[in-house]
C-alpha cells in the first residue's frame, strides 16, 4: 500500500499571502473582470417540502437576477471556484461583511465560524480521497437564513448523498429547511475524515508488519511521514472540534433550537474522529520504538556472527602457525600421528566453543 | 501468560460508516422487517418493593403490548441483540428521539450522555474477560422516569449479580427503583474494568521478569501491544469519567437526590479505574527503558567477547608467524629450549591479558 | 543503601473486588458476628481545656456504652482494625451515610472527602516507615462536630506525637477542640511523607554515583523502582492536596473559621511535597540519560581496545607471514640482517601505530 | 540554503538590566542631554479622508511645536531610534505613564498590551528578514485615541505598504482613522512571520533530504538550531496571540466597535502562525529520530561489512596454516593435485559464505 | 567556566521538620533565651517625603522601645537572622498570626502570600551570586501598613540598591511609601534573577562548543546538573509569578490603587524570567540529543576504523599464508619472479581496497 500524497505543502506554506497588501478585497486583481467561461460554475438548489427546483446558472449575474420560485422556502447556492468578480457580487448583493468576503477569497485560510449580524459565516477543510489522492480545498460557508452559499474551490465534492436526499420528498433535509442543512453539509465534510483515518490506520497496521519482518531504509522515512500526517489531520480536526461546539453551545440566532441536537451530533462525531487521530499518533510514535529496537537486534545479531566467527578460527589458526614455526627442536613435529592428533584438536576446539556458544544462546535460536 | 485480543480492530476501525447516508433511522435498511427468530431477545423484568415478575418476550410487539402488573412501580426492559426494526419499534412508542434511536442502532459511537426531555440517553462500552478473550460491546440506556430500556450487542453481559440482587427481598434495588438500578447497572460495567486491569498488571509484571532475564525478540512487541490496549482502555475510561460527573454533578430531573450519593460514588470507581491506567501506562514506558538497556548490556558483552578472544589470539598468533619465517639467519630457531620458552613466552602473555580483563572487570562478573 | 519495600502490589491490585456484589454493607460477610477479640482495639480520648481522659474497650458495644464524661466536651475515637460488625454497629450508632461506611470497610478506596450533612468523612493513606519498610494503611476518619471517629487498618500510627500534645495542658488542641485535632492529625500522616521523600533523595544520589563509577546490571532496575514509586508518591499525594485545599476553601460548615488557616497550613504542605516529588522524579528522569551515556561510553571504550589491538597485530603478522611464504627466490631471506631489520621494522610500525592513537585521543585519556 | 543569523544572543541575554537601578526614568543617563543628530529620526503623517501630510522632524522639539493642521483629523509619530531625552520629552507632553515609558526605554522587554486611561500601550517584537539576515526590533505604540506615537530602535520597518495604503485617496485607512491604522500596524508586523516561517519550512525540508542522502557532522547541529529557534519564534508568538486577544475581547474604549473584526482577524493572523511554528516544530522533533535511525542504519552497514570480510578470510587463512605445518607426516603435502585441490577448497568456502551473506541480505541490498 | 555550588541540598532535604512537634511557636526551643550577641542582626529605617532616619539596634528589646520619629511616616525594620526569641517578641508586639510566625521561622517554606487582617505575610527566596557561589536565603515580610519588617536568614542582601534610593531625596520611594517599598524589595530579589540565569545561558554555550569538539566523560554530567539546577529555578520562579499576580490582581486592602501598575511590572518581570528559563531549559535538552549524536559519530568513527584496517589486512595475510604452506607441488613457488609479482598483487588489492573505502567515504571525510 502507498501513502497518500498529501500535498501539505500547499497548505503549510504560509508565506505565499500579499504581504502588506490592503486587505481590502476591493483591491483585488480582476475584480472588475468576470471569470471566464469554465472557470466557476454555479448552481442552486430552490426547495421547500413541496418541491425542488435545481438551476446551473452560466455566470454570477444569471444568479443573481434569477429568483427563488415562490412554492421555494429555502435556496442553496453552491459555487465551485473562486473568483475575485464573483465574490465581490456576491458579497455587494447579499451584503456580505467585507473581511468574510476577503477570507473567502483568500486561500489557505484558519477554519473558523463568525457571527455578524444576520450572516453566520464558517470556513471548514475539505478533506477527500479521490483516485488514491487525497483532495483538499477550503469551504465557505455563508448562511444567511433562508439561502446558504457555499463555496469551493474546484468542482467534486463530498456532497453527492446530501444532494440526492434533498431530492427524497418528505426527507428531513426538506422539512428542516436551511439549519438542517447546513448540519448535513458539515455532517458530510466530517464524516469523509472516516476513510482517511481508515487509510492511515491501515498503513500503521502494514508498518508494523514490516518492522518486524525485516524494516528496511525507507521504514523510518515512512514512520516520520504518518506521524507528519496525523498531526496536520489533528490541527485540521481541532477547529472543527471548536466550530461544532461553538454552532450548538451559543445560543445562535440563526438556529432553531429543533436543530441543535443535530449540531451535538456533528460536534460528537468530530470528537471521536480526533480521539482516533490521537491514537493513531500515539501507536505511530510506538512503531519508533518498535524500529529501533529492532535496528538494535540486527545489530547484536551482526555481532555475534562476528564474534562467533573470530572465536571459532583465531585459536585453532594460533595452533596452525605454532607447528609451521621453524624451531630445530619441536618434539611434536616428528611424531607419527601428530598431524591427525592436531586435527582433532582443532576439532575438538571447534566443538567445544560451538557448544559454548549454543548454550549462551548465541547460536540455534 | 498470553495477551488478550482485545480486538481494537472492530473498535478503532471508523470507516464503515455509511458515508453521507441520510442519518434518518427511517431509512435504515430492514426498518420493515421484523428480525429473524433469534436475532433479537427481549426481556422484562418488572418489580416494586412487593414483587417481581421477569418475563421473556418472543419478540418487540409481544413486548409492547405486555402490560406492567398493577403492583409493579418499576419496568427494566433488558434487549440483546440490535435490529432497526425493533428500535424502530420502540421510538415510536416510547417516544425517544431519533438521534437517539439512531446512535443505539449504529456501531460504534462515542460513550455519553444526553438528556432529551424525558429522556435520558446514555451510550457506554461494556469491557469483560469471558474465556480469555476480551469481549467488548456497546450498550444503549433509555432512562424514561418508571421504565429503564438497556440494549446490547450480543447475549452475555456483566449484570447477573444485578439481576441476583433485584430478586432479593428488600435489597436497595427494589426500595429505591429505576434511578438506583440505572446506577447498579453503570457501577457493574465500571467495576468490571478492574478484573481487566489486574490482568494487565500481570502482564507487565512478567514482562518485566522477562526483560531481566533474557528478552527475546518478541518483547518489543508485547510491550507496544501494552502500551496500545492500555492506551485505548484509557480512551474508553475518559468518556465514563465524564459521563458519571455529569450524572451527579448536573440537576437532573430524572435522578432523585437521594440516589446522587450513588452516583458520586460510581464516579469515584471511574477516578480510581483512571489513576490505575495512567500509573500502568507510566510503567509500561518504563518498560522500554528497560529493554534498550538490556539490549545495550548485551551488545557490551558481546563485544567484550570479541574483544577478549582477538586480544588473547593476536599477539601470539604472531609471535608463531614471526618464528615461521624462513630468514636464513634467526638465530633463536637453532636453540635447544626455544620451543618450551616459546609455549611460556604466549602463556605468560595469555596470563597477563586475562589478568588485566580480570582487573578491568571484563572477566568473572 | 537499600530500597524500601513499597509493596506497591498490595495498593495497585484492584481486582479483588467483590464484583457486582450487592454494594450494601448489610450484606457484608460476618456482619453480625462480633469480631474475636484483638482483631480490633478501641481507644477513647474524652477531653476538654480542662481535663482529659484516655480510655481502651473491650469491644464496640463496650465503647457506644461508655459516656463522654459532664466536663470533656471533644471525644476521639480511635479504632485500630477494620470488621463489619464493629463498621456496622458505629454506622448505626452515629447516623453515618451507609456508602460512608462501606468505604470505610472495603480497601482500597481512592483517597477523598465527602460532606454528608452532620458528617464529614475523608479518606487518607497513611504512610509510614518502620523498621525499614514501608507501611501503607487506609485511614477513615469521621468528623461529627464534637466527635471524631478514626480508623485505621492496623495497630501502629503516626499520631504519638498528637497523642502526646492533647495530654499538654493548654496546648491548641485542648484549647480548640475537634476542628483543630482534624488538622492535627491530617498535618501530622502529611509530615510523614517528608522522611519518605528524604530516603528517595538519598537513593537518587547513591544511584547518580553507582552510575558515574561503575554501573551495574541492576542500576537499570533500580532506576525503573525509583520512578515507578515515586510516581505513586505522587499519585497518593494529589488527592491530599484535594483534599486540604477543598478543607480550606469551602465554606464548610463543621469547621469554624478560626481553624481555617491551619487547613490552609496543611495544604501549603501538601504542595511542598508535591513540588518535591516532582523534582525526584525528574531527577529520576535525569538518571536514565545519565545510565544511556555511560553504557554508550563502555561500549565505546570496548571498541577502541579491540580497534588498538587489531591494528596493532594486523599488519605485523602480515609481514611475518610475507617472510613465512616458501617461494624459492625470496632476496631478503638470505641477507645477514633481515631478521633484526624485521623486528625493527615491526617495533616502528607498532609505535607509529601507538603514537597515532595516542594523538586521536583513544589511548591514555 | 544557510541558516539565519538570528542574533539570540541578544534577545535571549537578560543580565544586562541595571539591576536595582531606580526603575524611574529620571534617573536614566543622558536624560537631559538631546540626542545627537541622527540618532533619532521622527517622521509625522497627519490625515483625514480628506488630505494627507508627512512631514520630517529634525528633532523632538520640533515635532513637538508642529502642529496638526485643521484639515486633518488623525496623526501618526514614527520614532526611529530610542533615546531617553526624547521618550522623556513625548512622556511630559502628552502626558504618557511613567512605567509605560520606562518599558518604551528599557531593552528588551516582555511583549504587552497595557490599558492606562487614556492611554494604550503596546509593546511588539518585529521580526523581519533583510538581505538574509533576520532583523529583530522592539516596537512601542502609545495609542492616545487620535494621536499613534510608534518607536521603533532603528530605521527600516514593515510597514512600508501601510505608508502607501495611507497615502491612497479613500482607503479604508483614510476612512476609519488611528484605531485602523493601529490594527493595519499591528497586521503587518503578524503579516512578516510568515515569510520566515517559510524559510524554515524550506529549512527542514533541505534537512530532511540531507540526513536520508547523507548526516555529516554538522547535521545534528542544524537541528539543534532550527528546534531553537522555532521554541524562540514560538515565545515571541504566544504573547502576539495574547495581545490581539485582549484588544478584541476586553471592551476597550478607545476601539470603536466597527473595527473590532478586524482585530479578530489579526487574532487569527496570529494563531494561524503559532499553529504553523507548532507543526513545524514538531516535524523538527521527528528529524532527530530520522536522523537517530539513519546514524544506526550506517553502523549497521560498517559493522556487516567487517563480519563478511573476517568470515571469508578467517577460515580460509586457517587452511592456509593448516599445510606450512612443518609436520612431518602430512599426507596431503605430497599429492600431485594437492594445491589445485585447496584452492579450489577455499573457493567452494568463499562462495558458500557470500552466498549464505546474500541470502541472509547483507550482500547486494 | 565553572558550575555555581547550587547546595540543592540544603534546600530539597525537606525530612527534617520536626516531625508532629506541636507546631506552636511556643513550643520552640529558646523562646524565652534571648539570642546572643551578633546572632540577628536589627536595623530600622524611619522615613518620609521629608527626611530619614537610619539606625542599628543591639537587640529586639532596643528595637521596641525605639520609636518612630514625628516627621517621619513608614518605617522598614530589617532583620537579618532568625531566632524563636526575636520573632516572638514581634509577634507580640505587632500582633502578628501565630502561623506567619512560625513560617518565618521555619525553614524551608514554600514561597507564599497570605493576607491576615491587617497584615500581609509573604515569603520569598532570595537568590543571589556572591563572589561566584549562589547564595539562597528564605526572606519573610510583615506588611503592616506604614511598617514593613523584613527577616533575612543571614547578612547580606540584594537590598542595597534599594537602601541607596530610599536616601535620594524626592525619590519615589520617599514619595509613595511602604506600598512602593515592598514593591521595591520584590523587584530587587525578582531582577536578581537575570544574573543567575546569564550564568546559565553562558554554561549552555560553552557546553554546545564541548560537545562539538570533544565531548569528555563528565560532559553528560554537567549536562545533568544544568538541567536539574533550571528546573529548581524553574520551580523558584513559579510561585514568585503566583504572588506577584495575587498581589496586584486581587484587591488588596492594604496596597492604594496608585502603586498596583508597580506590582503588574514585577509580575511582568517574573513573567520574563520563567519564560527565559523554560527556554534555557528546553536548550539544555537539545544539547541531550546533541551529545548522544556525539557519542554515536564517535563510535561510528572506530568501527569504521577497525573494519579498515581488518579488511587491508585479512586478504594479504591470507596470499601469505598461501605461498606459505609446505605442499610439493605448488608451481609458483619456483617461479623467478612469483615474489615481486606477489608483493604487486597485494599492493594492488590494498590500493583496490583503499579506492573502495576513499569512495565509499569512509576514509578522508
Amino acid at each position: 500500500m502507498d501513502f497518500l500524497d498529501f500535498s501539505l505543502d500547499s497548505i503549510l506554506r504560509l508565506g505565499k499571502k500579499n504581504l502588506g497588501a490592503p486587505p481590502g478585497i476591493e483591491n483585488a486583481a480582476d475584480i472588475d473582470k468576470p471569470p471566464e467561461h469554465g472557470v466557476v460554475s454555479i448552481c442552486t438548489i430552490d426547495y421547500s417540502l413541496e418541491g425542488i427546483e435545481q438551476q446551473t446558472h452560466t455566470d454570477v449575474e444569471a444568479l443573481l437576477k434569477s429568483e427563488k420560485p415562490d412554492w421555494a422556502t429555502y435556496r442553496w447556492i453552491d459555487i465551485q471556484g473562486i473568483h475575485p468578480y464573483t465574490v465581490n457580487r456576491l458579497k455587494n448583493h447579499f451584503n456580505i461583511h467585507t473581511l468574510s468576503a476577503e477570507d473567502a477569497l483568500n486561500i489557505p485560510q484558519r477554519q473558523k465560524v463568525e457571527d455578524y449580524e444576520g450572516t453566520l459565516f464558517i470556513i471548514l477543510r475539505m478533506l477527500q480521497i479521490t483516485e488514491g489522492s487525497l483532495i483538499n480545498e477550503q469551504v465557505s460557508f455563508f448562511y444567511l437564513g433562508d439561502v446558504i452559499i457555499t463555496q469551493q474551490e474546484k468542482p467534486g465534492d463530498v456532497w453527492e448523498p446530501v444532494r440526492e436526499r434533498i431530492n427524497r420528498e418528505g426527507s428531513r433535509l426538506r422539512q428542516y429547511g436551511t439549519p438542517y442543512l447546513l448540519y448535513a453539509l458539515i455532517d458530510a465534510i466530517i464524516d469523509n475524515i472516516f476513510p482517511i483515518l481508515d487509510t492511515y490506520f491501515d498503513l500503521i497496521d502494514a508498518l508494523e508488519q514490516e518492522i518486524l519482518l525485516e524494516p528496511i531504509k525507507g521504514t523510518q522515512m515512512r514512520i516520520h511521514n504518518i506521524k507528519r500526517d496525523l498531526a496536520y489531520l489533528r490541527q485540521a480536526l481541532w477547529p472543527m472540534r471548536d466550530i461544532t461546539s461553538e454552532l450548538y453551545k451559543n445560543d445562535i440566532e440563526l438556529l432553531p433550537k429543533k436543530v441543535i441536537p443535530y449540531y451535538r451530533d456533528v460536534h460528537d462525531h468530530s470528537l471521536q474522529a480526533i480521539e482516533a487521530v490521537e491514537m493513531y499518533l500515539e501507536n505511530a510514535k510506538g512503531l519508533q520504538d518498535l524500529l529501533m529496537n529492532a535496528n538494535s537486534n540486527r545489530m547484536n545479531e551482526v555481532m555475534k556472527a562476528l564474534t562467533i566467527m573470530a572465536s571459532l578460527f583465531m585459536p585453532i589458526t594460533f595452533f596452525a602457525g605454532l607447528y609451521g614455526m621453524n624451531f630445530e627442536h619441536i618434539p611434536e613435529l616428528g611424531w607419527k600421528y601428530s598431524y591427525p592428533i592436531f586435527l582433532s584438536v582443532c576439532a575438538l576446539t571447534t566443538g567445544f566453543l560451538l557448544f559454548y556458544f549454543k548454550r549462551k544462546g548465541w547460536i540455534g535460536k
